[in-house]
């Protein structure tokens, strides 16, 4: 059997940067270290993170001193004013892409535009932005009427790019103005198109990542449309060897909150299974 | 054989406006009255309006005195500065939804958009607004990449929704941010509902307008796509008998820009060759 792994795994750029900014942190060894939430939607990570002394709170009300890391997915306007209010330290590891979303929809709002968010209501991210536009605006995961002169559009990073184009479709039938800021992350896009190639040679699929996390989740929908043997897993002891009957090719990737160590275990996991040889990089 | 005649026919308010201003002027006998090319795109009523001594110029510099009013589609900057500068007396019968687009270009361009005009380039609407534009935009008919940070969208008021959503469709495949400011004029879409519905219960379909009417020849378009045996006239001479051999029911529309009475006279010219009995209104 070959393990085709995709060259775009791994974190993301965002990822990366928020993991790097808590080590350097964890480095200067100056009290403790909160996130708010998980810092990314991903168990294993989070644990290690914890491991050393990272700790994810819900409530931020119970933090009292230390450092305050913002989560990759953005924080809510009222946690960040609280947060300034105590004059606690902040270190925002927001992903850059997250917040540019958030800005253009404060921008869009101030400049009269009705503001639609294309999204899931219940993501972290979705909550950010409407939290900095007052929840003066409205989510949506469908196709729909949209009242309003203006509209302005953004989409959760996360989306689909056809999901987003279905909206626009459906708003250019009313009469008003339409501004979609456009601001779907390509890294997320380019891994998808990866692994929908992947999926078309390889006889079954593996995703890796958090249950939570939006991008692979998407991924997986996508990937199980194309190979129906597909399996979404956060861990190698999830692994079934009965997936891997009769199988010649099987194909591993993961999302953008998913790390290398993690791709690796499991690759080498499938591999003492079922005595795979490895298949590179594809 | 029964003859439905459309209830969205006859002139559209700009068109009706247009017509007013002239009349309103010829009354007012106050010296020669120019417009720049064809006030509307119809002969007959052109023709009409040079009876009454209301004169069609291609070169403006051939104007000395007297009035020049600007036709429902727009006039050119550089002929709008020409006549400021020679102070000769302006009617601008420009249609306000055809002025409204131009403005939307405007306001885009320097706001730091790539302009993009969805329409003919060879029709006079487009015409004006890339010269309102300083030729800085580009005009397409079709789904393409357009290169640029933020792409403005702005519509031949006579284009269809359907052209305009599969452009901003192909655009949204790009990384940039796209406004589309939507002036389709309604009434236009209205009649091509109301026609469309009419040409699926008549045996055949007779369309009334200019050749050059943008608006009637994209009405003609899809009304022979959904029946096959329709006819674009001008004129009742244009009338064949041979069109409604065997036909019980004929369907009777026309453009924008063409009068009630002329579709009166088709009408009534059908019946005259058929012994067409009276269909009403829609």
């Amino acid at each position: 059997m070959e393990i085709i792994k995709a060259k775009h795994s791994g974190f993301c750029f965002g990822v990366k940067r928020a993991i790097d900014m808590v080590n350097k942190l964890l480095k200067e060894k100056d009290g403790p270290i909160y996130t708010i939430g998980p810092i990314i939607h991903n168990g294993e990570v989070v644990t290690l993170l914890q491991d050393k002394g990272v700790i994810p709170v819900d409530d931020i009300r119970s933090i009292k001193k230390g450092t305050v890391v913002y989560r990759t997915h953005g924080i809510l306007k009222e946690e960040e004013e609280y947060l300034k209010s105590k004059r606690l330290r902040v270190v925002d590891a927001t992903c850059p892409l997250v917040k540019k979303v958030r800005q253009e929809a404060v921008k869009l709002r101030k400049n009269g535009y009705k503001v639609v968010i294309v999204g899931d209501k219940n993501h972290q991210e979705v909550k950010s932005i409407l939290s900095y536009i007052e929840n003066d605006g409205i989510v949506i995961d469908d196709p729909q009427e949209v009242k309003g002169k203006k509209i302005g559009v953004v989409s959760q990073t996360t989306q689909s790019r056809e999901l987003l184009k279905k909206v626009v479709d459906r708003l250019l039938e009313g009469p008003q103005e339409v501004r979609i800021v456009n601001t779907i992350c390509e890294a997320v896009e380019l891994r998808l198109r990866e692994a929908l190639k992947m999926a078309e040679i390889a006889d079954a699929m593996i995703v890796v990542g958090g249950k939570e996390s939006s991008n692979t989740k998407k991924l997986y929908k996508a990937i199980k449309e194309v190979r129906a043997r597909s399996y979404h897993i956060e861990h190698e002891c999830e692994l079934n060897p009965s997936w891997f009957k009769g199988i010649h090719v099987v194909g591993l990737t993961g999302g953008t909150s998913t790390p290398d160590f993690l791709i690796d275990r499991i690759f080498y996991g499938i591999k003492s299974l079922c005595g795979g040889k490895d298949g590179g990089d594809s």
